[in-house]
């Protein structure tokens, strides 16, 4: 598809030129690491259906925020994999990125990506309209990744020994969707508030299905330990709704996340996006299954 | 001083803003933590001496360029202590951020000072001239704090087997000085290019008292643990010269930033600044000492 070509051109540019000389060979092959090859890409993907719905009026600097969203996920799983976050040794079925290149320069490579994330958009900022479409973007991005209420926070909600699950969730997930459809709005030449829902639903479905991948998901398929959640007693909608009732709200957040999409010309190319992040969030085998006795089923929405 | 009364102001208001609801309570705590109370400020000091100079034309960009700068250093404090990098159970005296506050919180601190760096330069973009000024600024934070050739990348260094001595010195250190002085000149209303180098010159300053620092310093005075440097066997201007031998260059540098100061008529302004700095850099006892013997005197210089 042109999204997903485009979505990799741009990363391979901003890579390359983070990775270039004097850059240290091992923070170099990292950083690459990191990023390629990549999961689903579904918030850039998400990022540029909104900005194609919307009009598709500056693609690069659309591209540009696509990407940035994507970085920004890149380092918060970097971050997840740490011994002092979710001590994971795999990732999409690869060692993770600290134990091939040890927790210094995991820690070094997740500044990098936050930092490449805000160049690329910035190194769109020109005179004139442009540059408010800019700087739009570029706080968007500062909300979805920081504090008070970005991935660092959301993050953050796991060392606390009473959590906001509304928060955390938002925070940790939902943010850097909203974030994806906002910029994506705002590149387009659309009106961000208009999809601000539509992105903060698709969000909220990606956080219940990283909970029943967590709670039904075979390592060896899904290319992480399971049972993160259960293990450090985190929130977790399967264990307070079951796996049915987890599915159900699932269903009900991507119905919410159509029914947010404003009327456009685009609406359907949007709608088309959101029925195959469906597809992959909550596989038909996982929804024929009976979850009244416990199931090691696989469901394949997380990276 | 005005210009250390305007930068707390506007840090103050910045990690307000961060720590906010909903941020939850041990973020925002250990966020503050990091910001106050600060070290010597000398690089947001050293950007809006430059701005003055300029004709202090964008007098709130200016602050939001310090302040960006003060607050990716001290994202770089955090991490420094880590036990993955130097381990150091103190900072300026107090417990280090991940003693306090536990490892998962320091690197999510870290990640939030980042991001809240460009998105406070990021709130200044509006259309019009001040937005290239902003996009300029931005451009010159990301390459001071990523990769290759900023912070992160000087960090990465010392996980190299072989190192590129100049390269990791300048990316680790002037790096963020050089940021500090083309930012500074830019919101000023100067020409960048005529600044860079005093900048740069001052950073290796600030470089050379750091290792003098290490290699000198007690540890109850100085606020961290000494011979880092020695222990990790990093390249250090001491071992390879000689405590002299390290005064004497790091003479050579505050000499040379000096004499690249642009002619303006804030010139003698800047001087000042850099005179100061030079006596925290290297107090008057240092110079006096006879160290071909083993001396505990210490520098004061590093943060």
């Amino acid at each position: 598809m042109e999204s997903e070509s485009r979505i990799e051109a741009v990363l391979e540019q901003i890579v390359t030129k983070a990775t270039a000389a004097p850059c240290p060979v091992h923070l170099a092959e990292a950083i690459r690491y990191a990023v390629f090859p990549g999961g689903g890409r579904v918030r850039p993907g998400l990022c540029l259906a909104v900005a194609k719905a919307c009009g598709d009026r500056e693609p690069a600097l659309a591209d540009a925020a696509a990407v940035a969203v994507e970085l920004l996920h890149c380092a918060s799983l970097v971050q997840d994999d740490l011994p002092c976050f979710d001590d994971a040794p795999l990732r999409r079925g690869q060692p993770s990125l600290h134990m091939r290149f040890g927790e210094a320069i995991a820690i070094l490579v997740g500044d990098a990506l936050i930092v490449m994330a805000f160049g690329a958009v910035s190194a769109h900022v020109h005179e004139g309209e442009q540059a408010a479409a800019c700087a739009q973007i570029l706080r968007t991005l500062a909300e979805a990744a920081g504090a008070p209420a970005g991935i660092a926070a959301g993050q953050a909600w796991e060392s606390e020994p009473s959590v906001d699950v509304v928060a955390y969730h938002h925070a940790k997930t939902a943010a850097l969707f909203e974030a994806a459809a906002v910029a994506g709005a705002i590149a387009g030449g659309g009106k961000p508030e208009g999809w601000r829902q539509a992105g903060v639903s698709l969000g909220a479905a990606y956080q219940i299905a990283d909970d029943l991948a967590d709670a039904l998901g075979e390592s060896g398929t899904l290319g992480k330990p399971i049972h993160q959640d259960g293990n450090k007693a985190r929130p977790s909608v399967v264990a307070s709704l079951g796996v049915d009732g987890a599915i159900k709200q699932l269903d009900q957040w991507l119905g919410q996340a159509k029914q947010s999409i404003p009327e456009c010309s685009g609406r359907g190319n949007v709608e088309e996006f959101l029925n195959s992040a469906a597809a992959r969030l909550c596989p038909p085998a996982l929804r024929q299954k009976d979850f009244t006795t416990e199931s090691t089923e696989n469901a394949e929405g997380a990276e």
